[in-house]
């Protein structure tokens, strides 16, 4: 089935204990994108960079089978950009620089031929347009998930309190999630984001694993233990992507197949650390992914029978 | 098969959010027994109390099975006492108050009727005492486990050297192995750890779990989600009471076996944070535990085949 992912494609500068980049690509859609290309090959994209962005970068979105059309290029403009810089815990990291520029007033234009699509991720960006893709779509999506970060939660906590109502998975990592709801507990804390609006939560908590709330139902899914993470950046949008990239293509979104999806979501993030920004992302084989997969079963299988 | 635990039987005194108690029982090896009195019936305890530790206490000992013949009672001084302030997050804790008092000069007598024992638990205590056990075995254990923590590691870490090449598995958190190898990769800390000695080593990360590194495999167990962690107090010891029980009762030491022991050990702590100190472990039936470990198995279990 096919999916549409909105989100910013941005230039990322990092520093981190192992060294650091120039400006290189980033931005939540490209990694939420790269990362379900291996998974759906209806991978439509609604963006927005500046005239700066270079057309090879736009060309390895092609050759991974991200369709295009919905990537605004305003050749005027300059193109998001971020720089941060990581703390040797890689845990922890402060934002260096922030320019917004084409995104100050990103109005997400959807094409005609995206109006059909089943599963609609909403890449971290300002609630309000979130919301405006939504109310464009011309029927409702089977599934749409959102992924929102705390900086909405401090500047735009009403607008986001009136775009969960509308979606049926959430993400946030553990320090949101407390952020979100005032509770330590993250039970308690996945209970109360159920009650303003989707039945589905995910708490994301890095090297730990993550959490997924269903209803009533809770899934806990291993992370796999590193020796190095040399990048994180783009981890939670690169596990996003796998998620939905791999409930698109199965069309299942029931529990058991949501727990695959995770354990997919997860592989994909785990490759992505391993090098800066979306290097690793960009050159995986279906070959590569099926071993880390494994990997994953061999982690956290034990033999008790229920 | 018969499991010897030498460790600490003590009062505790506790502040958590949730309220406090006056001294009530507790000590690494009261944890431990008590949870590995549900797996297994040869449950040997060498440690020391004073002439203030109430009789009904070791009666309660008693009748999980324990045999108390190695409990020394030393009528004219008083027994080992512990209080301690949780945070708020219930993750670090202020040690308010330590007496050693019997401990300070604990000689680790080891009954005869003991020295067949082929599972070995050598609680939290000095190292030197740990060793000093080892060496009054006539014949070696099977599988020797030790518990250690952070305060060892600052004021007798040649000690805890000196030990740590005599056992097969070790236990500590996540912050105990990144002070213990300087690393802050838990996969690394790990290695260096196995390299110290013992070839499994133990990860415990609370909430989020634990892992298992035995020789070059890894193994990923969940924690329950709790909506409320009551007193972690004895959580540790609890836990690897349960796992060496365990292993004890099946009389199994292969990596398979010790995956299915974590999660006993994992179910079992669960229980011991549900209420004050011991409480909740002295209180449980083949029934709570069995639905308990179901949970786990629900909790962690996808449909993808490796």
């Amino acid at each position: 089935m096919s999916l549409l992912t909105i989100g910013s494609v941005a230039f990322d500068a990092l520093e981190t204990p192992f060294g650091k980049t120039d400006k290189i690509i980033g931005g939540a859609a490209t990694f939420i994108t790269l990362s379900a290309s291996y998974f759906t090959k209806q991978n439509n994209l609604v963006a927005v960079v500046g005239g700066d962005f270079p057309q090879e970068m736009i060309d390895i979105l092609v050759q991974h089978g991200v369709n295009t059309e919905g990537l605004q290029i305003r050749e005027e403009e300059k193109t998001f950009f971020w720089s941060g810089r990581y703390h040797n815990d890689m845990n922890t990291r402060d934002t260096v620089e922030v320019q917004l520029n084409v995104m100050e007033n990103f109005d997400p234009v959807i094409p005609e031929s995206y109006q059909n699509c089943r599963y609609l991720m909403l890449g971290n960006t300002a609630p309000a347009i979130q919301k405006t893709v939504i109310e464009r779509m011309k029927s409702r999506p089977k599934l749409i998930m959102l992924d929102t970060m705390n900086f909405w939660m401090e500047i735009a906590m009403d607008d986001l309190m009136q775009v969960l109502p509308l979606v049926d998975v959430v993400t946030v990592n553990d320090e949101e999630a407390r952020i979100l709801t005032k509770e330590y507990s993250l039970v308690r804390a996945a209970a109360k984001i159920q009650k303003m609006g989707p039945k589905t939560v995910i708490i994301k908590k890095g090297e730990h694993g993550a959490l997924l709330f269903h209803e009533d139902r809770i899934f806990f899914a291993p992370a796999l233990p590193l020796e190095e993470v040399f990048d994180p950046t783009g981890a939670g949008d690169t596990f996003a992507g796998g998620f939905i990239g791999y409930l698109a293509s199965t069309d299942d979104t029931s529990f058991d197949n949501m727990k695959r999806a995770i354990i997919y979501g997860s592989a994909m993030a785990s490759f992505c650390v391993e090098k800066f920004g979306a290097e690793r992302i960009i050159n995986l084989t279906a070959d590569d992914i099926r071993k880390r997969v494994s990997e994953f079963v061999r982690l956290s299988a034990f033999g008790i029978e229920e």
